[in-house]
C-alpha cells in the first residue's frame, strides 16, 4: 500500500444518527490513512422518518464526537453530499466535492459496483451491526428505549439539545397519518 | 389576537380535491382573519392516483366552489406550490410565494414541525375527518360510490367536465399494471 | 367571440412592480372574458435587480392594487409560475397550473410563438409603454427620481413597508460590484 | 390512413432490457409507417433493480439488436427521454426531443391518457405478453433461469459482455439490504 | 488504432443548425471508426436565438441530411443530451447516454479538458471554419441573406418547412426588446 | 457578545482560489468565535473562467492551507454548498447544511440583505482588497504574472498538482471562442 501519509480514504453514510459503529470505521481509516473525508449523503433530506436529522446537524454531531473522542481533527474532514438520480453519475458528483482520495470504505454493493472502476474499495470493519445501525437506533429513540450506549455522549447530547427525540416521535406520527406534507 | 383586519391566515393542502372539510377550514379562517391564503400543494404532481388533478384543475374547483358558496372572493388568494425535497428549506419556499401571513392552520405534524419556529400554528376545525377526506373520495370516485354530498357543486360539476371520473379510474387501471409511465 | 360570460383570459408578467399599464391590461382583460387569470412568471426569482420582489410580494401588490382600484375579486385569479427552460415546454407548464383558459394577452413574441399554436393570443391595450414599464420604473426607484404615479397607490404602499426603495438600492450596490452571491 | 411514406410512428418503453416483444411492436410500426422513433424512457436510471442498465446500454442492445435483425436501420432513430415528474407536461417534453411524429404506439393506459389528445394512439401487437416482459426477464436473470430465447442474441451478448447478469445480482443484495445508497 | 471496426467515435454539437461543417465530420468518424454517435448537445434549449431548434427538429435535420447523402444510417445513432451545470459531471452524464465509444471528435477546449482524461480526442477535420460556422448562419437567416449552400438540401427543407426563417426573425426581436419570456 | 466559547462563525466564500485576504477573515472569526465555518459556494460550478476549480479542490487548498499555516482545524469546518436561484430560500438552504451558527461574516450586500433578519452580520476584515481578490488573482494566473505572494504556499503547490494554471489558460481560449460546452 505505500506509505500511509500518501493516502486519503472516504467513508460514506447518511449518519442518521453517526453512532459508535461510525467511529469504528473513522479510526480503521486513519489507521490506513493520513486523512479520512467523511461524507454525509443524502444531505438535502432531513425532517422525514429515515432522515430526521439535516445534514448541518449530522456535521455537527459528527464533527463534535470526534473532537470529543480525542480524534485529530487536522486529518478530517466532513462532507455533505446531495442525492444524483443518475448513479452512472454518482461517482463523479462524488470527485467533484471531495479533494482526491485514494480509497473508498464501504460495504454497499451499490457504491462497490459504481466505484470499484475509479479506485479501491475496502470493506469496513463493522462492530455489532444490528445494534450499530441507524435504522435499530432511531427505532430505539422512536419506542423510548435505551439508545445512550450507541452513539457517542455528544451525539446524545446534540439530539437532545435539538430536541430530536420529540421530532422522530413526531415525524413517526406524521408518517403513520400517511398525509405526506400536506393532508387530504 | 388585537384586530381581525390585520391578520393573514394560510391554509395548505393538496385538495384532491377540494371537499366540504375545506370549506369548513376557509369559513374559520376567515372568522379569525381578514384574509385567506389557500395553498395548493404538489402542484407539480397530477395524473397519479394519489393526485389525479393539475394544480391548474385545483384552483378552478376551489374557486368556483368559493365563489358559488357565497365567499367574499377579495378576501381569498389560491396560490400553487411545488414541492420542495428538503423540508428545512420548505417554509421558505412557501414564504416567498404568499403575502406576509400570521397564521397557519394546519393539523399535519410535519407543516407543525416546520412552521412553528416562525409563526403560530393553529389547528383546523375539521368535521366528519373519514368522509371529508380526499383519499376516502377519490376510493368512492373509483368504485362507483356516491361522493356527490362529499363535495361542493361546483366541484362536482368541474370534475364531470374534465372527465375526472374516467381519469381517476383509468390511473388506478394504469398503478395497477403497475408499468409507470412506459411499460416494460 | 360569443359570449363573454364563457370566456377566461391570461396575462402573463414578471410584475416587477406591478403598474398602471398592467391595469390597463386587467380592464381589456375584463371587458373581452368572464374572468382574468394572472400570472406572476419568473416567480422563483428576487433580491435581483430585474426582479427585487419575490412572486409572494407580487401577487400581495397586485391583489391590494386590484381591490382598492374597485376590481371584482370574484373574477381574478392570481397564479405564481417559476420558468421552464425548455421553451417547448412552457405552454403545457403554464396550463397545468391555471383553469381552462381561451385567450392569452400577449405582445411579446416568444409568448405568442409558443402559445399561438395552442389558443388565440390578442395584442394587449398599452398605453403610456414607455413610462408604464417595469425597467423604467426600477431605475427611477434607484435614482430617486419619482414613481408613486406610475402605481397604484397600493403598489407603492406595499413597496414602502417592505423597504423596496432600499431593497432596489442594495441590489444595485450588489450586482455593480459584481459579486454574486458571494465575494471573491 | 394514406401514404405510410407520410407517417412517423413512436413506440415507447424503457427496455429494461430490450426483448422479442419489443421486436414484435418495431416491426408493427414500420408496417403502418415509414419511419420508427424508439424512446428509451427514464433514460436518467440506470443501477437499480427496475432499471438496471443505463440508457446508453439500452440504446445499444436496441441499435444491435435491430441491425442484427436486418431491420433498415435509415426509418429508425432511437431516443433516450428522462423522467418529467408533472404528468400535465410530459407530452410536450417528449414532442421536444423528436422529429414530427403521427402514431404513438401504446396500451400503457397513463400514455395513453396524457397523449391522445394531441394524436392517435394506437394498441401495439404484442406477443407472448407473460415473458415478453422486462420485469419478468430481470427475475430470471436474477434467479439463474434461462431468458436468452427470450431476447435476441445480440441482447444477449451485449448484457454478458457489460456483465449484466451481476449486475443485476448485485442490485437485487443490495436492495434486499434496503440501505439506499449509503449504509445506515 | 487497430481494427476500424472495433471503434465508436463521438461528435457532439448543438446543430443549430445541423451544416456542411458537420457533414465533414461525420464522414472523418466513419473514415476512422464501424460507428458514429452524434450527440445533440444543449437538447433543453429551443426558441432562442442561439439555440432556436427543438432537439427534435435537430435530431431531424441530422437524420434527413445522412439519409439524403448516402451515408449508411445502420452505423449512426444520434442521441440528444440535456446540459449538466457541473462541469465536472458532464463526461458521465454523456457517456450515461451512449453506447460504449474510444474516441471524441472535438477541438473545444473544453471537451478536452473534461474528456481527455478518459479517453482519446481527436481534433476534427473542419472545412471553412468561418462559413461552416451555426452562428454565421443563423445571421444570415436572420438579415435575409444566401445560407441555402452551407446546409444540405434536406436541412434547407426542414428548416422551411417547420417556417424556421420567420421563427429566427421572431426570436431576434424578441431578444432585441430584451423582454425575456415576459414582458416587464 | 458573551463568552467567545459560546459562539460559530460562518464565511462564505468561492474561493477561486483561496487566498491570503481569506486567512485574515478566518483569524477574524477565531478571534471572535470559538469555532469558524467556512462555506465553500457555488460548489456545483467548475471548469468556468470565472470558477476555473472543483468545490472538491477548493476544501482541499482551504484545508491544506489552515493546517500548514497552523490553524486549530479541531475549530473548523470546510462545508460545499450549491446554489439556489431563489435567493428568499437561501438562507434556509445554508442553514441546513451547517450546524447552528451566531455571526455571518459577509461584506456582501446580498448575502447581508438575505442574513441580517436571521442573525448578526459582522463586516468582514479585508486587507488589501484590490490584490487579495480571486478575480484579480486569475487574471494574473491566466496572464502568467507572479501571484504566488497572494496565496499560501499551500494553495499555490495544489493549483500546480492539479495543473490548475494550464486550466485557467484553457478555460479562457474556450470563453474566448465563445463556443459554450459545444461548437457550433
Amino acid at each position: 500500500m505505500g506509505n500511509k501519509a500518501d493516502l486519503r480514504g472516504t467513508a460514506i453514510g447518511r449518519f442518521q444518527p453517526f453512532h459508535n459503529g461510525h467511529l469504528v470505521l473513522i479510526k480503521q481509516i486513519l489507521e490506513d490513512c493520513s486523512e479520512a473525508l467523511i461524507v454525509v449523503g443524502s444531505a438535502q433530506l432531513n425532517y422525514t422518518m429515515a432522515n430526521p436529522f439535516t445534514a448541518g446537524e449530522r456535521v455537527f454531531m459528527i464533527h463534535k464526537a470526534l473532537k470529543d473522542g480525542g480524534f485529530d481533527l487536522s486529518k478530517i474532514l466532513i462532507i455533505p453530499l446531495v442525492d444524483e438520480e443518475n448513479n452512472a453519475k454518482w461517482f463523479s458528483a462524488l470527485a467533484s466535492m471531495l479533494p482526491p482520495f485514494n480509497i473508498l470504505y464501504s460495504g454497499n454493493h451499490l457504491v462497490i459496483s459504481l466505484a470499484s472502476q475509479h479506485l479501491e474499495v475496502r470493506p469496513p470493519r463493522f462492530e455489532r451491526r444490528k445494534e450499530f445501525n441507524g435504522s435499530y437506533i432511531r427505532n430505539r429513540i422512536l419506542n423510548g428505549q435505551k439508545w445512550s450506549d450507541l452513539v457517542s455522549r455528544s451525539v446524545f447530547e446534540i439530539i437532545n439539545i435539538i430536541d430530536g427525540v420529540n421530532r422522530v416521535k413526531t415525524l413517526a406520527k406524521y408518517e403513520l397519518e400517511r398525509t405526506k406534507l400536506y393532508g387530504s
